[in-house]
């Protein structure tokens, strides 16, 4: 987590939008210098990037202008897709650069969606996945980057990420020091799990939290499963109930909120940012303070 | 689970289909009677029964349909719904008859959707299905009938079933007798879970595994989330991987095929179950075999 100041908590009713972090994906047609701009002229205190708009303009570029916004970078997205048949070297790379630009825009954090399945062989994709952590984590380390494993929705665990529940994340994560693997707490993919509360703590007490995420669950979903993701409020999430839990977990970091959704996508981007506001403070800020 | 005999295995690979059975939702188009009539020309062992198909010719013609055709009943489909707001007493009516119903079946299973979340409050909505298991654990045990909880996957806990994993339906199951109380393993549903290897065994050690469902997970996923499932083979599970914890696990009941597929749904009756058999004998029943 990208802590705002050491010994303070970043979450205040009175200054409500200091840790709350727009990811470039909830405004997706906007380029990075438009996002920065629309992140700072909103007054939020931080922004999280994507790799394909970081790409656009390079990583140099990228750091200078999220700089320039006074904005800090809460993470970084993606690394991951480890589980490729036989792409292992290529993917390796994939992910040492994403290290590397991590480092570069300033965020400890690098959120790791990890891969699907190559085969029917489940329980060897998982194994890849520890083999091929084991050898990202000390390049990570040396950068004083954290890889942040993600839990994705099970029902993602064919085609993106084989990590499924926060309590596989963290069971993944517990061989390395905390500041170099941790895990993203998000609220759309775990939300359901019967255990969350529990492993929240636990991954608070480890020190792992590297991000939370905060978006809602649809219902009824949308036709392609992937933008169901909506507005907080929108769904069926309690970030009350969430959020206290990752309050009593010690969590001091950035807010973000990551929505892919195609009806918000067409939406004007400032208009996007200004509900994304009113939401945050009204449903996800106040469980949040301490 | 419907034993075929006391102290024998039914997973034979020399007469393959004893146990299988053809759940009547897999037929979709089928009426009770030609579904019945379908699955004993086809030589399978048992057919699994929604309610719908039940209540249209009455639960006494049903059963007479189904013993005539020389099959057993795997299971009644379904009771649960039990989280609406203020309609307990309807709901708990429901579940009644539906009681009576498999025990007029002669079936001793009856699966469980235990419903969706009414509100926000997940929590409470998973503590509603406990409270109301209460209310009808006494009145199926008099009859003879298990209540099967069935944890549907967690794209399902908003709008169907608050219970998610096998772990969470066989802490609800605890405080009943193992004839009382028992938990379904549908492979759509858990085959993503981490702790599913150890799950399956704590549920054969405890006596409660009410059946063993089996369709494959389509990927990609089709735009309907319920219509995902697809034949055995045609998707990413290792049934021989689950076949062999549920074979370490003791089960010695039906195998139910139940396949929720626009595709499927509209190809003919007779070659959906021809396809059923061989993909049976050919993924799922090895694994079963001791």
């Amino acid at each position: 987590m990208t802590t705002v100041a050491a010994q303070e908590s970043p979450f205040d009713l009175a200054d409500p939008y200091r840790a709350l972090s727009l990811n470039t994906v909830t405004t997706k047609r906007w380029t990075l210098a438009e996002a920065a701009d629309g992140a700072a002229r909103a007054g939020l205190g931080a922004i999280g990037l994507w790799r394909d708009r970081v790409d656009e303009i390079g990583v140099a570029s990228a750091a200078k202008i999220v700089a320039d916004a006074g904005l800090r970078v809460s993470s970084l997205c993606r690394g991951g897709f480890l589980t490729g048949p036989g792409e292992a070297q290529a993917a390796l790379d994939d992910n040492r650069r994403a290290i590397d630009d991590a480092a570069a825009l300033g965020t400890r954090e690098l959120v790791m969606v990890v891969g699907g399945m190559p085969d029917r062989d489940l329980a060897a994709a998982r194994a890849l996945v520890d083999e091929r952590l084991a050898l990202l984590a000390p390049y990570a380390a040396e950068r004083g980057v954290r890889l942040a494993l993600e839990p994705l929705h099970p029902m993602f665990c064919a085609d993106r990420a084989v990590i499924s529940t926060l309590g596989q994340a963290l069971a993944m994560a517990e061989p390395y020091p905390a500041d170099t693997v941790g895990v993203v707490v998000d609220t759309f993919h775990i939300w359901w799990d019967p255990a969350l509360e529990e492993r929240i703590a636990q991954a608070g007490a480890a020190g792992r939290i590297s991000s939370y995420q905060v978006c809602d669950w649809l219902n009824p979903m949308t036709a392609e499963p992937l933008l169901s993701r909506g507005m907080m409020g929108d769904g069926v999430i309690d970030f009350a109930a969430i959020g206290g839990w990752v309050r009593a977990a010690g969590y001091r970091g950035d807010v973000e909120v990551e929505i892919f959704n195609a009806d918000i996508w067409a939406g004007d981007g400032q208009e996007v940012i200004e509900t994304m506001k009113r939401r945050y403070r009204d449903l996800v800020l106040p469980a949040l303070v301490h």
